[in-house]
């Protein structure tokens, strides 16, 4: 099966550099089709960014029919325009940061989010909250680099290695999640180091996009009223 | 005072015959600024319009300081990107549709929101959601007359008549929130019907964004951290 | 319009000294008629002193119509017998507790509430679950004087900045709610020193009643059914 | 042990009929002193009856300890004034409707109140949000008798029968809790109609109150702050 | 009346040792059978012991009735398979750590739970959030001495003072419910230690059982159906 | 990889008929071993019959490592003995009714359960408390069918789809979980005639452990701890 992939900023360097592990991803039977936004934010980190990235999500979520995919995956944590995207197609439409919380849950009572800025908290409490299982979730909390910062690695995995600690010792995180997908090298010696589960969305998201194929499941359309073509034509006048 | 009110679609005409009544809605002390967004949908009623509204939301919201305005609203039951627009504002940023909630909890335990189509109830639940007073809700009805069918105000009046009695009698109703702006011609007679409290969003809006003013009050920076340089940018290359 | 504010004490020394800061809340096109209860406690902090405050409460909130009134306040953090004024009145009744808190939601995520006394606090957190909307609240805290001290200004706004940078760094307060109306000479210095919103709950509920008068909107008969003759024949024996 | 309930109205009549089935209700071990409210409601029907009722069910409060008692029960499904009286309690205070609500929820999952008028409901469900388990009650609803009607058993009886299995049948009722400790004449033959528990809260409040003398357990003094000097002097002056 | 309790763990040596502080838990009017089951862990602290005790427990329950006894209860904080016993019982079946938290709830309106091992911890939270009143809770801490260790009575006095007063401090404990009913012998010094109310869960789970039957109240049979016979033929298989 | 499924019944009768088609859910890199217990009940149905599978459930989990299993699946839709499988396996313990939700929940916002008998809703009720997203559930329903009647796959068809249409059209049913792994075969035919998402949980179960897998996730040692060894001895001795 084929499953695109959507990194929701339009950093051409991000795309050039984060391409490879992506495509790494695919397990047995998957195809991936790794694209980004054509325009918009640099970086996905507070809810103004997403206003500015999410046209252009939608524009590439519209379009993953026509490119021969079977499903979609919003390559960001943070679920920008998920609902939005599920009415614009007809394929699945799996976002990684939900994907994440749902494989958390599976995994233990109470998770923690570790994301980038203090100015992405608040979108990630949003969906939480949207999300309907705040209970589950011991904190969210951030490690103050910025998205582009997070391409030194070892400064990375410092700075994720102290804030888990404190989520685990002083909130009762069980398993962390990682808040942002530019956080994915670090992923296999953050869970070694801390000893508990970390989860990384965008890899559980394209796994649990895959299961929806294979299982010939799609978002409901009682939920997800199809778009009008009116509003569809909204895209094309991108 | 002066407070510029944003409405969330583009449309010439919806904007040529609801201005007259919005500027009517000035109590004493209160100059309104009436806008509308310069690109984007005609009407807003699915996720799908708020995403492409949102830029030319944000657009407005930014310039209001510029144009002397000591605080804004967005004319939208649907509060479509409220959370970004106070990121972007160093003034109050109020929404109609969240001013209309706490309008009505003073007046009741249990409210219902009356909007225009099935496909924008999702996005009413999903903003009770995120604002946490669910329990407060009756339920979220839509008559099936879209914005534009609005117009006609009589078969407006008759449509929510009719779902207002059942939002009363099956869902345990004490107060009606008309749940879209174009809807405030029907609200004193339908009030005068119905014998019970109906709250015309934009109305409660202004008188609550002059209630801020007045005591002076703006959103917290703490929890709505300005937005970044780079960020702000993108609302000056649309 | 004239709105009448009462005072939920029987403190002629507090009538005296506070009338006057009262008055000066009355914005344009606003008159106040600033009242006290004839009999009761000398302060109200704990449910007890609610339970003998009450009956004085009602007495002054059904008189208030003769008196040429279009709305009342409460003047009271701990909002005493809201339910019951409601039932009793046929204008509306905001009260300033509850008004403040629906400020401080369109102001941010999460408030906390700063009170005078430990007694005080489970009045408020029943109060906000009577409300509905705990999962905003980050906490509520005492500073440990009692109403009557609050004549020291200074020393009530130092206790005041202590226990909101308290509430602040580790409740996660996003807005202060002052938790009584006898606090509200410091306010303006407290939000000036703690650089986040500070809501005082009379001023607000002031402005609140105006808007529901500017609005034409009144508690709903269904909720609040009016109160049978034999009920309100117990205020006029008192 | 000597337990001293104390009906929330000053009705003589009331308290001369219904004296001598609550006296019957004391097992073994138990001597029970049946008082009732010196002045205030003749029946305890709405939030301001409530009111009124107050501050006389607190002085019978106040009084238990020199009686002789060991525990108090409040004799009312309303909880009137609950907290208040374990602040000017030093021996146990159970309230009628608070143990019924603990002992339904020990036989089932969901359980309905059956109350007396409509402008009653409002009081139980304020009582359900603030102790907590909203989510364990199915209805509460009223048979639209007022208190001294129940004095026509029969048609009482016919009443809660329609209601209670309306209860059951459309919203999800297993145990049908009595909503008025006027109504425990119909409850043997009620139980017996329905198949299903029908808990009368007076006598598992008496049960319960006697639990907790046994056991050594009295109200927490960090919870119930002591009363101050001032505030109980308040009652002496009634 | 006559009442079976019966321990979840098989010791003989609990079971000797522990008996007659039990025996001595009957009140006026109530006639102990003390049991424990005849298979399983020696004791029960964690979710695979409940699998393992469980079988047995119900064998117990079921022969309630035929050794004359007019109620059950299960003697164990952690309520090993409470739900399944009423699907097999006639008599009223009660459990202590259920009944624990019902007599807290009437005493503050937060407790807190001291258990033994963190192994057990998750038992309580699963328990508390099946029981739905999650918001009731403070906290569930561990003393970290297994239920064999217990018998070293000081050593667990200690741990109780230590583990208590961080619950109170911290978490906002107004009221300790002993997680272990192996911990009674505690509980008087406890509670006098701590100057708050501390709950032993068997004593007042007998309270409890005997107040049902005294007021002629079982479990619904709406929610506890009766179990098929098919399925209690494995109860004789064991 | 090699992913067991254990099901909660001993009938062999059930066993070899089902057997078949569990061993085709297995996608590309999938080897599936079906195992079903060895005693216990011929089906699972209420909270009694899943105390007698239990402790058989647990052996078939605890021997999976040894058998060469990547990770486990238990293939009952009421998720028996779940939490205590974690504890006993080092490998991934999936169970058919978690995944189903969380498979359900990135589907729509509510659904809907349909299972096969009235004593099983509470089973289902209480995992979904005890999973903490109560609120993302429109009902349960139960079509009256016992497990061994499902055999009969026209008749089980049929009362799936009269139940599912009055999930949907009664209780806002968006998507429609199965409640019950003997109804797979109906599921395709189900979700072509509903023409919403009808979620087969065995099936989407084995994806899941497969994700699992794939993404090197295990259970959270803090969470799960490991059982101790004199626990573990217990499923020795069976």
């Amino acid at each position: 099966m084929k499953i695109k992939t959507i990194m929701a900023n339009c950093s051409q360097e991000f795309f050039d550099s984060h391409s490879e592990i992506r495509r790494n991803m695919a397990t047995k039977d998957i195809e991936l089709l790794v694209a980004n936004i054509e325009k918009g934010p640099l970086s996905l980190e507070s809810p103004v960014d997403e206003v500015f990235a999410g046209p252009y999500i939608l524009k590439e979520v519209a379009s993953a029919v026509n490119e021969g995919c079977d499903a979609v995956v919003i390559d960001c944590a943070a679920d920008p325009v998920m609902r939005a995207a599920r009415h614009v197609s007809s394929i699945p439409v799996v976002s990684a940061g939900e994907a994440s919380h749902h494989a958390a849950m599976m995994l233990c009572d109470k998770f923690s989010i570790v994301t980038t800025m203090a100015v992405s908290v608040p979108m990630f409490k949003e969906n939480i909250a949207k999300y309907g299982y705040s209970n589950r979730v011991a904190s969210i909390r951030a490690i103050e680099l910025p998205v582009l910062a997070l391409e030194d690695i070892e400064k990375t995995f410092q700075a994720l290695c102290k804030t888990s600690e404190i989520a685990i010792e002083e909130d009762g995180a069980e398993v962390i999640v990682l808040g942002c997908t530019g956080m994915m090298e670090t992923r296999d010696r953050l869970q070694e180091y801390l000893q508990i589960p970390v989860v990384e969305p965008l890899s559980i998201g394209i796994q649990y996009a895959a299961a929806m194929v294979n299982t010939n499941l799609r978002h409901s359309p009682i939920c997800y009223i199809k778009a009008s073509d009116s509003t569809v034509a909204l895209i094309g006048d991108l």
